[in-house]
């Protein structure tokens, strides 16, 4: 289902900061970025603790998502995801490298909501209900459809 | 699906409790925390046990979900998940720090359930049956219809 | 989808059995529990091996799930999961405390089928298939529908 | 979904061998084994390695799946999958225990397009296609889709 | 859904380096290759590091994704995707043998896409629109569809 892919990035002592964001604003919706992996290389310094802070700008958290120290933790795998939101990973603690692997996904939502209103012309004479068209605005446009409601 | 959020938080010593809870009383169902990864922090003392205890109120269970150690265990995936309650985590033993990281999901279930009340009526004189909305009470609201067959 | 709850019960060398089983003869069908951590306590003594056997009554399965020890092996994800059947865990090994994480699911399969008959009354008229109705039992009755074919 | 059961087999120096097989060639389409853990029993002896191979009859695939060392490494999560194939496990080195733990899936694939045969019986006066039956032969027959078109 | 098999290969010193790629350019699309868990065989000499790189074609990413050591790190779970894009393992340090385990998955999208152009000419008599078929481009062809509609 939608598009989606790899997503690979290496910070180390000098390039210690990377950011993730949305696309196209317009299209924003429905992108989001899964954090699968974070590994410390095999170049790291003994019983040094390196510490990636991730930074998510739309739920306004700042926290430690990785620590790592070679001879104890090489890998964690905290398989969280940053929905669209710009995020920011920052190495706060050590020298690297550390390698942070995940996707990134794209929903391509709005473009089905505007489909979906060509075919409501077509059927309108028949007078049958759309059935998969509240099932994609359920999933996809959930946040509208409930502000929608309260006016 | 749903609209989601990266869902982070630091418990230490002084502050050593954190409580989820969903969001809107009348639109409660559907929501989730999922817990994926809870993770000690560089700062913590060697040789210190850190002890997460999880309350979930509508499952009426507490119970450990992390036990991290300095040089033994940095990190837990737990991947469990907790659906229309209330949950509090707390640093029963430990200094930490000790983040925890996861996810919030909404399925705004009932708003869709009210559109798709209009629907019945648009195609009422057609008498064609609505296929999506048995799929979805059978989706979102299992329980209620349910407890309706037995009236 | 469906109804879920937390699961978190803790074995010691007193409490070494814990049982889950359906709730509902009638309803059992589609419920199923998920183990996702199982967690050596800190208080767990050093050197001492904590095992935990579980038995599958619908598998005809016993067999050692986690195999735990202080300083070695503090968790394991076992991410299994018994559907539509009786599980005992057992600490049959070492004194604890261990903790068992995970979910328990329950799709209300039957009460879907019951309604759908319904549908296909009010729609004979008519004479249109009932797409989504073919779906259902596929995903949630696929065994009854096998043996009626084979009538 | 479909049919689940655990799956759980063990492995030592006498009985070094286990297979796994889909249970009928005429409805074989759909059946998969997963696996998610392989722990090394506490009864293992030190230092000793115990490797499991895996052979892949379908895939023709044969190749180490699990290294595990007690004091280093209690378990391993593969989390994969093998589909529509007959499965070999293989206790290669050491003498074990070793405990295999998964799931074993049956989707009834075939069943499902039987009876999307009489659909079309049903509804040929009518004339309005079938929206599910398209779906459901992209997720469940896909492979044979393919060839018709190539005819 | 779609087809799957399970995928492993070894590296070592002498073949160091493994390539995946899609089956066939003209139905290329849905097809993708998850690496669940990478692996240190038992011969792997002590207190070396072994590394593995990946290369992906279209998300034009080099990035090691797998950092193992005897006696440290035994296994890696990475379980990321690569998604219609030729894919690249090397072994850039160590002499192994390294195993990686995953899955293929194709999806035959364009077939399905195809079958759908048929159902448009044998409905338009009734002019009800098509609910799958929208939901189905979405899914599988979220690009084309918006390029379309930028037209």
């Amino acid at each position: 289902m939608a598009e989606e892919s790899f997503y690979g990035v290496t910070l180390t002592a000098e390039d210690n900061s990377e950011t993730w964001d949305v696309v196209d604003e317009d299209y924003s919706r429905g992108q989001k970025l899964v954090i699968k992996q974070i590994l410390l290389g095999a170049e790291a310094k003994d019983n040094e603790f390196n510490v990636v802070e991730v930074t998510s700008q739309k739920d306004t958290v700042q926290i430690p998502i990785a620590v790592l120290k070679a001879g104890e933790t090489r890998a964690v795998n905290p398989d969280v995801e940053f929905y669209e939101t710009k995020v920011t990973f920052k190495l706060i603690k050590g020298s690297g490298p550390v390698y942070i692997h995940g996707l990134t996904i794209k929903d391509d939502v709005e473009v089905v909501d505007m489909e979906e209103e060509d075919d409501e012309d077509e059927a309108e004479d028949v007078e049958i209900e759309h059935p998969k068209k509240r099932k994609i605005e359920q999933n996809a446009d959930g946040k509208n459809a409930k502000n929608q409601k309260k006016k």
